[in-house]
C-alpha cells in the first residue's frame, strides 16, 4: 500500500496547500494521504489564527485522508525537533513517501547535501561552535557552518538559507536518524515565499502569512475569495464573526500578566528559556503595550524574533524545561487523530494493530501523563480565544469524520 | 507625644470610617493619627475597589497623619497574621493608643477574654482540634472553641462571632504577644454590620460591601452622595469613569488562566493551598464562566468563601508558601510609608531615626528581596485594573503628600 505523509501546519489551509494535495494525488497516486499538523501553537511560536479542529476541517475538505496532531513540544520547537516529531510519527503510520515542498524541488541536492554534513561532521561542527561563540543566533550559525561544509565540494547542493530547503534537509535528516524506509520526495512549492507578507489580489496563491494579515487589516474578506478553497474561507469568515480569529496581540495580556507575576528563576524554568533572555522579558514587559513592541524591545542579533516568540508560547502554556526533555528523549508516546475521511478510517482499521505506539481518539478526563503539555495548550488557547464554552471541550473531543 | 494607631483597608473610605477619625480626635486628642492599611488586595482576599494610592489620598483628606502599608504577606492573611502584622508596623511606629472599632464598644470584656483563653489553653486548643477534626473550618472551630473556654466563667466576656469583636480580640492578643505597650481602645461602630450589604438611601453611614456593591450595580452615584466624604466620592466617581473600579470578576479571566496553566502540585506550592483543595479548583475551573459561579462550585463546609477568596488572590499574584512562610517567622521588616499629611511627615523627622526598621518612601528599581511580593502584588494589580500606563508606577511612586 503506498501511503504518502506530509508535514503541516495549514494557518490557514489556503490554495498552495491545495495544491501540494493535488500534485501529490497526480504524480505519486497515493492509496492514502498522511498529514502530521501542529494543533493550536505553531512552530513558529504563535497561536494559529483559527483552532486546529477548524483547521482538520479544512485539510479533509480539500482531501487529505488522516491528520495527526503534532504534540506540543515538537510543534513548538526548532526546526530539528520539529522534524524528528514529525517524521519519527509518520514513520509509526507506515507512511512509505514523504513528501514536501521546496524552493528548489529537486531531491539529489538534499541527498548530496545530507552526505556532505555527515562525511565533514567535524568540520561543520567547530563551524557551528565558532558561529555561536560570535554570539550569532542559531539558525544562522547552523548555515554558516553548512556554507563551510559544502564550500569543501564541487557537486550540487541545496540553499539551507531558504526556509522550506532547510525544513526539508530536517526531515530528510531525521529519517536517517530514525532508519527509517520511507521515501522523501519533494515538490517546487507554488507560492510566495513561506513567510513573505505581500499580497497580490489578482494571484490564486497566496502565503498564509499574508492572508493571516489581511483577515486581521481592516480590508473585506472578498480580497480572499480565489485565494483558499470554499471551506477554508467560510470557516474564516464564520470564526471572524464570532471574534475568535487569533493574533499574539489577542493573547498578549495574558502573557504580560504571566511575565509580571513570575520571578527570573521561575521563567528560567520554561523551555527555550536560556542564557539569561529571561532577565530581558522582566525588563521591558513593564513599558510594552503590544506583542509587536514588546518583541521589538527583547529582540537582539543572539535572540532572534522567532526564537523569543516560542520562548513566549511556551511561558504562555506555562511549558518547563522537563517535560520538554522527557519528550525530545523519548520520541512521540502516541497518535493523536484530529480527523480522517472515509479511506483515513478504513487504513487505521486496517493496519492499527501493527502501530508501535497507542492511536488516540479521544482524551479522556484520565489520561497518559504525556498528553498533558497538549491537554493544557488546547484549553489555553481555547479560553483565551473565546471558545472554551463550546461541547465538546478537548477533553472528549472526537475526531472530526469526513464524507462517510 | 500620644500617637493613636489605627488598623484599616479603606475599601472605600465612608462616613463610617469619617466618624471614627472625628471620635478618635474627640476622644483621645492624639498628637498624631497612624493608619496600617491594606495595599491593593484585601484581607477577605478581594482586590481593592480602587488602588492603594487613591485610598491614601481618601484617608489624608479625612484626617489621618500618616498612612503606612502593611505588607501583601499580612494584609491577605487569616486573621492572626493580619493582625499580628498590624500590630508588630504600629508599635515599630511608637503607638501609644491603639483604637479599633467592634460590635461591643467596650475594652474590658475583652480581656477578661484574653485572659481566659490564656488560662484554659489547654482546654481551648483540644476543643479546637476536635473542631477541625470535625471538619469544621477555621474560624468555625476558633469560635467553638473560645465558647467552651468562656463557658466555664461567670465575667462578662466578648462575643467573638461579630466580625469586629473577633479582629479586635487579635489585636490584643498580638499586642501581648509582642509584649507591647500599646494601650487597646476600643469604640463602638457607628454602622451597619461590616458585611453587610444592605443599603439603606436615608442613613449616612453604609457599609463599605454595600458602597461597593451600589457602585458595580446600574444605579447612579448620586445614591452615594452623603455616604462618603467629598473626597471619596469624587475619586471613586473619576476612577468609575475611567472603568478602572475593580472587583474579583474583573480579574477573573486571569485567575482562570492561571489555573488552567497550572498542576496541582504547582497551585499545592501557593499560599493557603492545603488538604487538596487544589483538586476542587482545578476540577471546577474549566466550567466556570464567572468568579462567583467559581467559588460556588469549590465552596464547601471545610473551605469557607473567604479561605478560597484568599487561596484565589495568591494564585493571581503567585505568592509561594516559601515567600509566606519567612515573613511570618520573621515581622515585618519595613515601614513602606504610603502618604502623610505635614503633622505625620513632623511625626516622622522627629522620630524615625529611633526606628528598629528602614522607612521606605519609595521602592527603587533594586530593593530588597523583603519587597518583591509587595511589588508583584501592585503590579499585577495596575495592569489587570487598566493602570499599568500610569506615571509614577509602582517603582518610585513617591508618598502622597496633605496640606503641606
Amino acid at each position: 500500500m503506498r501511503a504518502a505523509g506530509i508535514i503541516v501546519e495549514y494557518n490557514p489551509f489556503h490554495n498552495g496547500h491545495l495544491y501540494q494535495v493535488k500534485k501529490i494525488r497526480h504524480e505519486l497516486h497515493p492509496d492514502v494521504l498522511i498529514a502530521v499538523m501542529s494543533g493550536d501553537f505553531t512552530q513558529r511560536g504563535e497561536p494559529a489564527i483559527i483552532s486546529k479542529w477548524q483547521r482538520t476541517k479544512m485539510a479533509l475538505a480539500a482531501g487529505v485522508d488522516l491528520i495527526i496532531e503534532l504534540p506540543y513540544i515538537y510543534a513548538v520547537g526548532r526546526a530539528d525537533t520539529f522534524a524528528g516529531g514529525a517524521v519519527a510519527l509518520l514513520s509509526h503510520l507506515k507512511v512509505s513517501h514523504l513528501v514536501f515542498g521546496s524552493e528548489l524541488g529537486r531531491i539529489a541536492p538534499f541527498l548530496n547535501s545530507i552526505e556532505q554534513v555527515k562525511n565533514h561532521r567535524k568540520l561543520y561542527q567547530d563551524a557551528l561552535a565558532a558561529a555561536l561563540s560570535q554570539g550569532i543566533s542559531y539558525p544562522n550559525a547552523h548555515a554558516a557552518a553548512y556554507q563551510a561544509v559544502i564550500s569543501e565540494s564541487g557537486s550540487e547542493f541545496v540553499d539551507l538559507r531558504q526556509p522550506n530547503n532547510s525544513l526539508g534537509f530536517h526531515y530528510i535528516q531525521a529519517i536517517h536518524r530514525n532508519k527509517s524506509s520511507m521515501v522523501p520526495v519533494t515538490f517546487k512549492r507554488k507560492e510566495a515565499g513561506h513567510n513573505d507578507a505581500a499580497f497580490d489580489p489578482d494571484a490564486s496563491i497566496a502565503s498564509a502569512s499574508s492572508i493571516r494579515r489581511c483577515l486581521f487589516s481592516g480590508s473585506t474578506l472578498e480580497q480572499l475569495r480565489g485565494k483558499l478553497p470554499e471551506t477554508s474561507l467560510s470557516l474564516l469568515i464564520e470564526e471572524k464573526k464570532k471574534g475568535r480569529l487569533v493574533d499574539w496581540e489577542t493573547f498578549f495580556p495574558y502573557l504580560k500578566y504571566r511575565i509580571l507575576s513570575s520571578s527570573a528563576d521561575q521563567l528560567g524554568q520554561i523551555v527555550e528559556a536560556e542564557e539569561g533572555v529571561e532577565n530581558r522579558l522582566l525588563k521591558y514587559i513593564g513599558q510594552s503595550e503590544t506583542f509587536e513592541q514588546f518583541l521589538s524591545l527583547v529582540k537582539t542579533k543572539r535572540y532572534t524574533w522567532v526564537r523569543i516568540q516560542r520562548l513566549c508560547t511556551h511561558i504562555l502554556t506555562h511549558t518547563l524545561k522537563s517535560e520538554a526533555k522527557e519528550a525530545a528523549v523519548q520520541q512521540p508516546a502516541y497518535l493523536r487523530l484530529l480527523g480522517m475521511s472515509a479511506t483515513g478510517q478504513h487504513y487505521l482499521s486496517e493496519l492499527r494493530k501493527s502501530f508501535a505506539i497507542p492511536l488516540i481518539a479521544k482524551i479522556r478526563q484520565h489520561h497518559p501523563e504525556e498528553l498533558t503539555p497538549d491537554l493544557r495548550a488546547a484549553q489555553i488557547y481555547d479560553f483565551l480565544s473565546g471558545r472554551s464554552g463550546e461541547t465538546p471541550t478537548e477533553t472528549g473531543h472526537p475526531p472530526v469524520r469526513y464524507g462517510s
